[in-house]
């Protein structure tokens, strides 16, 4: 196993860092590794906005649920789908985008492009010492987070990403079996097989927060995602991304 | 600049691969690099489908549009967002789960998701010595796709991924300007500022372009991306997602 694969398995989120920021040479060595991934047909369909700014930290911790971590920490990104500049590039150019730019295959391309740039800026930040946590909480109330980074029509932010030094050690989640996730030439047929291994899973797991817990918790996995579906989270966001001019047809 | 790092920019996609099949225990250490990337809520709302059955690996590659390096590589792999199991976990816990499902920010979250894994794949397999290239054509029809990977409803096919020995030396395409895709504290306010920054880009993908083809070519990336988008493409994938029951509401 080399390093590089030893850095990606030993990945777990962090939430509490050293009061330390980054340096601009250490921002900008993580943004040009986010840039470096592929990205659908050249379009590069994201931004990333990095927020140093102590008060707008303070504010973005609020609006996510009051998670200290947005607020303190190395640095703070927010990956965001973006098709503003091709709206421009279709000024510009004087040619037609906006049916295309409107259409759910561009949102999916800015979900995905974003999506990738972001794992290579964790991946790279973890390989640099320091511990990064995804923070999903920004879509809780995006017509605020909006109106703090200033971003305009056609651009949706994602997620956060508060990188800093770690000063927790946390363990390591355990994720759903291999032959669950990873399907040979076809996807699973069976449900039965399929019903199987998510008992097993549930098995592990419970017994992971049994023994982390010391028996206070032992939730199983399946319980847990349907009390988490069962709540209906976020069901604003189709209304705010087509106000925001995306996935409209 | 450390290894991880210096693999990570060195990325190029390859399209062209030594006639060498990955081991079963390079596949699984590739997949469990995927699954080791960050999921939201630990939902894990993706599958991967990895295809060893040459036929099917032929049909694919007909299906994105002749291309040969999706039926000639060491393996290729399918990443789906996946909120099927979250359906069947809402019946065996009954919890209705549905509308949560049906939403758009699960969809979000599963292509999110997705592509997160996927990216830590990619980086897994480079450090492998291995070359990659996503493949975003499996989306030119996806009802067919289906048929081959026999999805089940609120699965979709996103993209795929051929990894394999490369036979290849390609160029890196240089990224949009650091300026122009991070943004501190808010986004980029001047309309002039950006468009300079695009300007700029515009002449350097040129005279990359006029390099490497001897004069042959010599377009700017607005040009390439307004051309682009002006054919309005893959635009039957909203009625698709929404069949599959993804994205409605």
């Amino acid at each position: 196993m080399n390093d590089l694969i030893k850095t990606i398995l030993s990945h777990r989120s962090i939430r509490q860092f050293e009061d330390k920021l980054l340096t601009d040479e250490q921002i900008k060595t993580i943004v040009s590794c986010a840039q470096a991934a592929s990205t659908s047909s050249y379009i590069q369909a994201y931004s990333i906005i990095g927020i140093k700014d102590k008060e707008k930290k303070k504010k973005l911790a609020e609006l996510v649920g009051n998670q200290d971590y947005v607020a303190n920490n190395g640095h703070f990104f927010v990956f965001c789908a973006d098709l503003y500049r091709h709206q421009l590039i279709g000024e510009i150019e004087n040619k037609n985008v906006i049916p295309s730019i409107e259409s759910t295959e561009k949102f999916m391309v800015g979900l995905i492009d974003a999506a990738l740039a972001a794992q290579n800026a964790a991946i790279a930040a973890e390989s640099m010492g320091l511990g990064i946590c995804y923070i999903g909480g920004i879509r809780n109330n995006l017509e605020e987070v909006k109106k703090v980074l200033k971003t305009p029509e056609r651009v949706i932010p994602l997620f956060g990403m508060a990188v800093g030094y770690p000063v927790q050690e946390t363990d390591i989640k355990p994720r759903l079996p291999f032959e669950h996730v990873y399907h040979e030439d076809e996807y699973e047929q069976s449900q039965e097989a399929y019903l199987k291994q998510l008992k097993g899973y549930d098995e592990l797991i419970s017994s992971y927060y049994e023994q982390r817990t010391g028996g206070l918790r032992k939730d199983r996995w399946t319980e847990q995602m349907a009390n988490m579906l069962e709540r209906q989270n976020r069901m604003y966001m189709k209304d705010f991304v087509q106000k925001n001019k995306l996935d409209l047809h």
